[in-house]
């Protein structure tokens, strides 16, 4: 198979199932194709109704059959119910060759290991944290999977690059109509932003709730007027599954000492001031540089114009104090937070087609000051891996890593120099899924690296007490400790492309062996 | 010319400016062909400006030139200033042959008239009410007119029947990414979602604005992802022109007398119940209409669901008093029911696709029990004229007027049966805009009309008080009073067509001479 080197020095092949692939040649080098995808047409007349009585129902009536396009959303992660319940009805009724499309799968769809065993998925396009990965790893997947940020997911919707049979989407409350939201009901989830294009383009739409309201529903995250059929059942999962470890501030005095020299970078960089923005993971150094941010800003009087979510209780406190005039959810990790949305003036939720598709008139990480990320691994050159551990096992899924540290004027990536005896700064990750042209500077617990692409940071940075050292310095310092990474033996397939948000292909992941 | 005759026995020649046409078989008869319209793709990298200096550098950057389609909303009204201002750029930049598709012009707009004699404007596809559409009837434009409801030009867009080449769409508020709404700002007009399928779908679209707010404007009605360009200008217009005569409640007691006489109609039609929907015109009886009903249901503790408006400070009453529980509102049509958006719980924004496409996967008049709608005239057949008056002259828009009466379980039409010596309850309107399939009541001065295809209406009412007559007798009382219709002789020169929300062929409007 030949291959071509693209501009991250990574081998992509020119062809894999069929789909001839793009290499990833820079962060805004792939200007978009004219979108292809039209909106779907639908002819309901007053009084015909969308309520079916079974998920079974809504496969027959949908028309879903043997190598078709099935998608879910992951507002609920780690709680879900939807997906699981819906695979197992599709397995019931011997269809199989599905390729399932989800925004993200959590440990809880594990479940779905033996529909993949048995030839009913056959294919996975989307995020897959944890047991779903490790098995893709390890070669369970008939066909390579797709990874792709969340505004990649939405352009290759709109450019007709994915085409979704039917959408099932979870609702925690909806009317018999189809409009739907996150926010209410016992489940209640949060925004339902990430499955907006679903709804928009799929051919078919099926909306799964376990609170059927009257109409009309309020508010409405998803309209009507893309819906087909409504089913109700018992339990669309549990949210309290949503809420994982990393929404907790942490309290190791070594991660605070790195969220304060975060908010000192910032600051003297010359973002953190009046109007500015930000968005920050889930993970607990972030989190914690969130309220050391909050207490600067408060004490300074400063301002922000908005920060993005992937919400905590944490960003609503900053909303409702004033500290932030807007924030911007399209995810939701705490159930406060979620309360919020349907309480607090100026947190408006967003579609991931707002928050990050690079190739619509203009998202909103374009406008991000600031935006605070982690990592599995970074290299010397800048390049950051969220997807696979040093072990080349597959776990976690992209998010909104690429699209934010293309969008934001400052990324930073937060990371230990070491886990577990593994080295994290690295000569060379074992997969690129965020470019290093697009990573700013790099915080570790030993030190902090600036991306000597941005001269004009560096410069400012000179004077300064932060520990400001090269990443060089600090990979060695890493494999001194550690001895260096492990030596990784793959096997020749391909189990995983990573795309870059434009649909070219940064990375590729190959299969472990089983006894590796 | 071939002509064939439609379902409500109107000619529709078989074909006009080179459009092929469909005609009316009926108000569920024709169903949709797969849309063809996709979304318009985008590349706006990080630190991209969308801020333009002018209108003309707008229409000069969007490539704007002869015969091309531009595109307005009507939520200024008698108020909007933009629709003007952009023609006038237009037309000095020596621009001809101008398709112009608003959702609907007013008199303010006989600014347009010159600019129609000059050749600038060639065709007008949207409703004209007031000089506009009079100067039409004369002939002034070179193609034939379109006129369509709500729901029709929302549907002509999806399809691709219509394709926008630049929209201009004006907003009280925007930020500098096109981010845009109508609720705050010194022009404040509503909501936009008359506009909504003009951003999505335009090729290119400019934000008009006169307050240019920071990023992100809060809330979104439009969204940055659908806007090219934002050009801010020194007025968009005044917005105390929104509010016209009618938005006020009659005095007139033999206009309160039908008031009342519309509300104990839905009481015995079985409508008049919890979970109950309505909407209403802005007529002056209408508006007493629903003065009378919120005074029942407030009397006997009726909660209804929704109402849909063209809303006014009376819905918002009802919804702040918890009369109904959800106010959507797709036009505003006084100042109080704008502020209100922005502060009111349950008050909703609605698009027209929501509202009122019949071609989309559902619409809100779908679950509309009862909607009360206005008439220039009614026929024998229960036929509704909205477009022209008896003299020939076409002077108002459609609005939802045929979306409503198809969706509603229960079409009231009010009118008086005679105006100035004119019949208005007549053998045969001068022009069909909504088909008598969808009206159920006609409500006069003298008395009630059910239409006979509702049987099961007309055996409900069977021991009403209410004055129930037939349509003939009150048709003739109308021409005994008034000697009968006025003589109409009409050019031969069909200088409009009504469409029905479907894209079929209702009626057809013929030119008047000069003298005439």
């Amino acid at each position: 198979m030949d291959a071509i080197i693209n501009s991250v020095g990574r081998k992509i092949p020119e062809e894999i199932d069929g789909r001839k692939l793009k290499p990833y040649q820079g962060a805004f080098s792939t200007a978009p194709e004219p979108w292809k995808a039209p909106m779907k047409a639908g002819f309901i007349k007053p009084g015909e109704s969308k309520i079916l009585a079974s998920l079974e129902e809504s496969i027959k009536k949908t028309g879903l059959t043997d190598g078709m396009t099935v998608s879910f959303h992951h507002h609920l992660r780690n709680g879900d119910g939807v997906i699981n319940m819906v695979m197992d009805a599709i397995a019931q009724m011997g269809i199989k060759n599905i390729r399932i499309f989800p925004t993200a799968l959590f440990p809880v769809h594990e479940h779905l290991i033996p529909h993949i065993e048995s030839g009913v998925i056959t294919s996975i396009e989307g995020s897959m944290n944890g047991p779903v990965g490790a098995a893709a790893t390890y070669g369970i997947l008939p066909k390579c999977a797709v990874l792709r940020s969340h505004g990649g997911r939405i352009r290759a919707i709109h450019s007709g690059d994915v085409k979704v049979d039917v959408a099932f989407l979870a609702a925690s409350s909806a009317d018999p109509y189809g409009n739907c939201n996150g926010v209410f009901g016992p489940n209640f989830f949060g925004p339902v932003g990430l499955a907006r294009a679903d709804a928009m383009f799929g051919e078919h739409v099926v909306i799964v709730t376990d609170n059927l309201v009257e109409y009309p529903c309020y508010p409405i995250s998803i309209s009507q007027k893309y819906v087909d059929y409504v089913v109700e059942v018992p339990s669309i999962g549990d949210h309290a599954g949503i809420v994982s470890g990393t929404t907790e501030v942490t309290k190791d005095p070594k991660q605070l000492a790195m969220a304060e020299q975060i908010v000192k970078l910032i600051e003297q960089s010359g973002l953190l001031k009046e109007g500015m923005s930000f968005q920050a993971g889930a993970g607990g150094v972030s989190l914690a540089s969130m309220k050391v941010l909050h207490d600067y800003m408060r004490e300074k009087g400063i301002h922000g114009n908005f920060a993005i979510g992937g919400t905590t209780k944490y960003l609503v406190d900053m909303l409702r104090d004033g500290t932030i005039r807007v924030l911007l959810t399209g995810q939701s990790f705490d159930l406060e937070s979620i309360e919020s949305i349907a309480k607090d003036y100026g947190h408006q939720e967003i579609t991931t087609d707002f928050y990050a598709n690079i190739h619509n008139k203009g998202c909103a990480v374009n406008w991000l000051d600031v935006v605070i990320l982690g990592a599995t691994e970074v290299d010397v050159d800048f390049n950051v891996n969220v997807n696979t551990h040093s072990d080349g096992k597959l776990l976690h899924g992209i998010g909104g890593h690429q699209d934010t540290a293309a969008g934001a004027k400052l990324t930073i990536i937060v990371c230990p120099l070491f886990r577990k005896k593994i080295p994290i700064v690295r000569e060379s990750v074992t997969t690129v899924t965020t470019p290093g042209e697009t990573v700013d500077a790099i915080v570790t617990n030993e030190g902090i690296a600036i991306n000597p692409r941005r001269q004009d940071l560096v410069k400012k940075l000179q004077e300064s007490d932060l520990p400001i050292r090269k990443i060089e310095d600090l990979q060695k310092q890493a494999y001194e400790i550690t001895g260096g990474p492990p030596e990784l033996v793959t096997t020749d397939r391909i189990i995983a492309l990573i795309e870059y948000r434009d649909g070219s292909i940064i990375d590729v992941v190959r299969g472990l062996k089983k006894d590796s």
